[in-house]
């Protein structure tokens, strides 16, 4: 029995709140039952100099986790002066994903930076912070379509992303701490609407895995991000 | 006229809501309008080295704001490998007062950091933290009695801060950021409740003032934060 | 065509030369073509803090590439008192992928850190770095057996990694450079000897990707891996 | 009774030595008793970006500490990498007060640099910054007045800054270490000739403060900075 | 008798491979004994700012050191991030005395810029890297020449450094590590082929020397410089 | 002629002054001409890790810069969060050139670090902290006795440092800045009392140099350092 009572395919409660501060052009906070992320887009002008005169646009994404987020505090990165390894692969694989849904060619020379920080983590904070930050993104280029930047919407569709994993031997979606502290295998998938892939990162953590179980694991992957297109779906519905 | 019809000695509107979060052992989130930020009070055994042996604890605080708390993006400390000059200024601040207010030597040898994170930012951030901060950091000692670690309660009572200034040759109360950006006198006032001074710092930002208008600015001060006691003492007084 | 008039399942010549600095535990260098890889490994006694009387040992990796071995020269790490995103998520990579090779419950209390070195990058320095770290590895285990640090090996077979790829339209294995820079999805493999998976890792660089695409490129991926496996044994088997 | 026997009124014996070395625009040694700052300014054309097409000149302060200038050793924030929030804060400080005494808007586009590096500290470091940086300002933009860089002189008068304190229950002026070590009330205040104040920073250490005692304490400061005003007006007369 | 047997004036074998990676404009690995430094020349158009619009070049050198180079390992400086002091001065030592081998007036607007990494150190890893970035700068200007990026060499000679010493009260060429680490006196000395001297350090480990002592090293130091030049023209005869 | 009428051989006026901070236990400011440096020794118990358990003392260097010692300002290096390469390596030659005046198993477990900080640089800045901070440490190593921390003093003698040059085809003693500019040659060399040498860094800027004016240097160099004790030992002698 998995804690909560949910079933081995079931996400968690997802909760979508766009407009969650004012500033910034695109604003989400994302609940996945305890985790809780919020994620800006703010666009800027110009894009980075490796792509000066390129006529196209950018996006990437930076990543933080307050302190007491955790279970027990950890060190603030600031203050340390240094940004950990987990922290830097993390914002690489939201910044990969979310550029994946747009054509950076109908972006103009704009920059849209996506800004995600863990308030509270209960596993899955990078699932989390792509589904938030893709809301995020399409309320930053509808407001970007208003202001004339861009002229058409260049997002190819909708991403999330979902964790899974094999945990006491049986596959399951969308893990919490308490389950991903244990899990035999963890897995990261990102897919387009149409189910395609993006991205997928899966770890044998104690035992490694054949391909009948990758495919398992990615049928469950399947149908917890559906799940999540339905959230996403249902909050941009929504004025 | 103040922006949203204030009158010159009125707070802006302010909510405290505790238990924000989920692990902290003080979790507050408070905002004073549209300024928001998230108070952590995190409660941990021992006391730096310079205190080791001195039959004594510790409080000291940190503070960051999300980069997009503002109107426009700020870089990420974390990602530049720096704190700035204002945040290690601001943190230094918040540290001394919510020291203030405790007896160290009835905390036995644990330390209590309180972590002030900006969501938004309209003004008044240091003195929101500051406010909240004690809220949190109540409900941690309250925590730690329960569990033993402390056998009386080592609060000598509440604090709370508000940002004063002039601002048109006119004296006003807790101001939003577009007055902050054109004030003439700039003063953050901490007190206790029965309102004596922690700390207070005056800059002049255009023009030297003198004693009588220090004076008057004190006086509102003094105002604002007795409001500030109130919201605290409501919010304290609920479960 | 490919360059080199490989076919599309088929890896680059690979050379491992063992023994190849003299004072390391361990230490390979290992050409996948023109990639050249230094892979060193070094027992030192004890255990992280965060294993310490854990009874167990422990595992690591260090990512490095000289300045030019690349195309034009990249700024020295060092000096720019930074390691890249990319470089901390290589090494860590790298040591997952290791760590699961090994049974650390009969490493005792010592830790083995294996530093990758890119002399020359041509693609494939992480999986270059898996498969020569995994020989450098072994020897340094049966040193330890040798001298007494160890009773019996821990290590629980080789490992391997491969990169594979869609490139117009086709899959292929162990892509070099011109290659991976024009590749539609790029996959690294990490696999055990009985072909079950350690990490796999995925990204869609300009199209998504299906399930089918997906098993297509794990097919090619163990046949390349398999030969990798030859290769470190027959390394292996001279002295 | 005071060290040295002072009344607690009295400041200490202050010193200011001009042209103190050769290559700076200004460049002032200033004693405090046993406190010596050397302040020197330097002016650079240009200003920072934020102020680049404004038609104004900019001044800021750097302030630093020699290892050895304390009782015991102080690590040396360069071999640390890293300064001090302490540090930031105190040339915050100088630099906010000094800027106050300068038209900027008739500096051009020039920017003054003040260093305030300590030699010996023995409290009041940044209150003897202050005061000897006033001078050293002063001899710099006489400076740039003689090789036509300005056309009048922007300063609006001197500034001068004096630490009070409440020590065993006594007000008392420009405290020394021993002193400040064991107040319960800590304050340094910064003025202009005509005695209003440009910044007031007051902290209690060891017991809030009321209004009177403010007062006091401000007056007492006031009789301070008098005599601070009548040292640098000696110095300055004085080729 | 010395390890290896060789007499006190013996350079150890020394062994000059070019094209040692394929990218690099000049690429040699040199071997002094068991100490192998791989030397790479980047030519990269433009100079340095103080040098633009002075109508010359500018050669610099970069040093470093694999982990595992030593006995035992070393921690990864950019894991650090930090050089060491030891590290700086010797990249120094390096690019002044190439430097000094080249008229920088007939290199045009190019930097060149010389890796020396450090794959095995058995003592004197400078005078390796010296006498083989040498050899690849020599191939990066007749590259460049070739490509017409410079009309006449600018080289003016070759350089090459040996270190001697002291050991024992005999003065010996070319240290090995367990030489070099019982030394009384150590010297590095960087020659012209006309065996004037560009650089020189000598340091009494233990026993300051005379100046008897230090023309007897010099001499021995001119024998063994003249041995590297043979190796280099050799090195340089094969294409 | 050179400037200030000095003749070739002469070194610029010296004067040690002694006691020039109150806390240090060694403290001396020095003055080479125009170049002026504050030289303190710290004695701090115990020993760096690598030594300990030894039964030897350490010494050590640091060097800094007040940013306005040059012509025109130099960054502050903690601003910059970096020490520059050459800092690093002055203080190196620093540290060496003192430890080798010190018996350090006569020091008991004792740390004495030399800080040497330029007021003011006109040439020499390295040879004046060595000349400086002998007597420094001669005053701690006395103030060592006194309170019983050593039984005998460990000194072996005095030790000091010029530079000398080759300018014009002359060879200068003790270059002030604008000679040690264009010179063609610039040599440093660290003698003891009985002329032996400690340490010797001669670059050719220019043109090498053959042994002849090797020799021709060293001389010089001998009758300049032999002032230099001179000037010690008149300080030394008075209280």
């Amino acid at each position: 029995m998995r804690p909560g009572g949910r079933s081995i395919h079931q996400i968690r409660l997802v909760k979508i709140t766009r407009h969650f501060t004012r500033y910034a052009e695109g604003s989400v906070m994302i609940e996945f039952g305890d985790t809780i992320v919020i994620c800006t887009a703010s666009v800027e002008e110009g894009v980075p100099r490796f792509l000066k005169g390129k006529r196209q646009g950018w996006i990437t994404a930076e990543y933080g986790i307050l302190p007491r987020a955790t279970h027990t505090r950890n060190h603030r990165e600031a203050a340390r002066r240094k940004q950990s390894g987990r922290t830097l692969e993390i914002q690489r694989f939201i910044s990969r994903s979310l550029r994946a849904s747009v054509d950076l060619t109908k972006l103009n020379e704009y920059t849209i930076i996506l800004d995600c920080d863990v308030l509270q983590a209960d596993g899955g904070t990078r699932t989390a912070s792509i589904t938030g930050a893709c809301v995020a993104l399409s309320d930053a280029l509808s407001n970007m379509q208003k202001k004339g930047q861009i002229k058409t919407n260049p997002m190819k569709g909708l991403v999330a992303a979902v964790s899974v994993g094999i945990v006491a031997g049986e596959a399951i979606c969308d893990l919490e701490y308490i389950e991903d502290s244990i899990a035999e295998i963890d897995m990261n998938v990102v897919m387009m609407e149409d189910n395609r892939m993006i991205e997928i990162q899966g770890v044998a953590e104690k035992e490694p895995f054949n391909q009948k179980e990758l495919n398992t694991l990615l049928g469950i992957a399947r149908s917890g991000i559906n799940d999540l297109f339905k959230a996403q779906k249902i909050a941009l519905a929504h004025a």
